[in-house]
């Protein structure tokens, strides 16, 4: 299931460009929609890092799970499509910090990407499994692809 | 499993004021997170609208599935958290339109927070059984109980 949603996920990204153009989101409301994904999920990376690594909040397994699950699925939703032309510079009222590498560099962003639902996915099973050992490696593993893709295209 | 969702997200929603004091997200933060949550669900309905209902682009198993997937674990993830003191008004940059009486109705916001968690519990597990029509209906509630609680605890 992890590879077919991982294989999905990627495909999506591929397929972005061709998909939105059909759906019309106008690409202010791409960059928008994009940033809240990313957005949403850093809170949920919030959670976890407090719940699992600093022991800041207390751990709940159902807190965990959630924010796991919430990480992967918009993950596996197909955010390449919110990259579509238009969107390489801030538009309008929302602002963007993307690399123009982003746009050229197909190869690159796909392994990225590749990365990052791999992590995520096995992130949400893992904690499902409830072993905060584990949960706290693929948490590491997750923030590594993110800064990965952070370090290469976005803006400082 | 969908009961135990269920259950979670309301005990998450009612936990809320008290988990995020320690987890310390500022209420500027809190209103940025939510307002990204609900922007990220709204994207993911676009996509079930535009492939499920219009037929304006083609049907694709895997993104519905995807998208709805999406939208429950954003529902499931403990929105509530994201309502603590001082998210009452706009703080600094963010903008919110939630009206006062969503936190002195707290009966109310649990009926249509849990209305919400089912209809889009339901609305991901009829997407991961492909049927059409059945898709269409679990849509149709999600989009009500949305419409549901902005009629009554957002601005216009």
């Amino acid at each position: 299931m992890m590879k077919k949603l991982i294989a999905c996920s990627a495909g999506l990204l591929m397929a972005g460009a061709a998909s939105l153009a059909m759906a019309q989101v106008s690409p202010e409301d791409q960059i928008k929609f994009r940033k809240a994904g990313y957005s949403y999920m850093s809170w949920n990376m919030g959670k976890l890092k407090a719940q699992v690594i600093d022991g800041s909040v207390a751990y709940d397994q159902k807190q965990v799970e959630a924010a796991a699950n919430a990480i992967a699925a918009i993950a596996n939703s197909g955010m390449g499509a919110l990259y579509g032309p238009g969107t390489e510079k801030s538009v309008g009222n929302q602002k963007t910090r993307v690399k123009p590498e982003f746009f050229t560099q197909k190869d690159e962003v796909a392994k990225v990407a590749i990365a990052f639902n791999q992590a995520a996915n096995e992130l949400a099973k893992v904690a499902a499994g409830g072993d905060k050992a584990a949960i706290a490696k693929a948490f590491g593993d997750v923030g590594k692809s993110c800064k990965g893709c952070h370090d290469q295209f976005r803006m400082d």
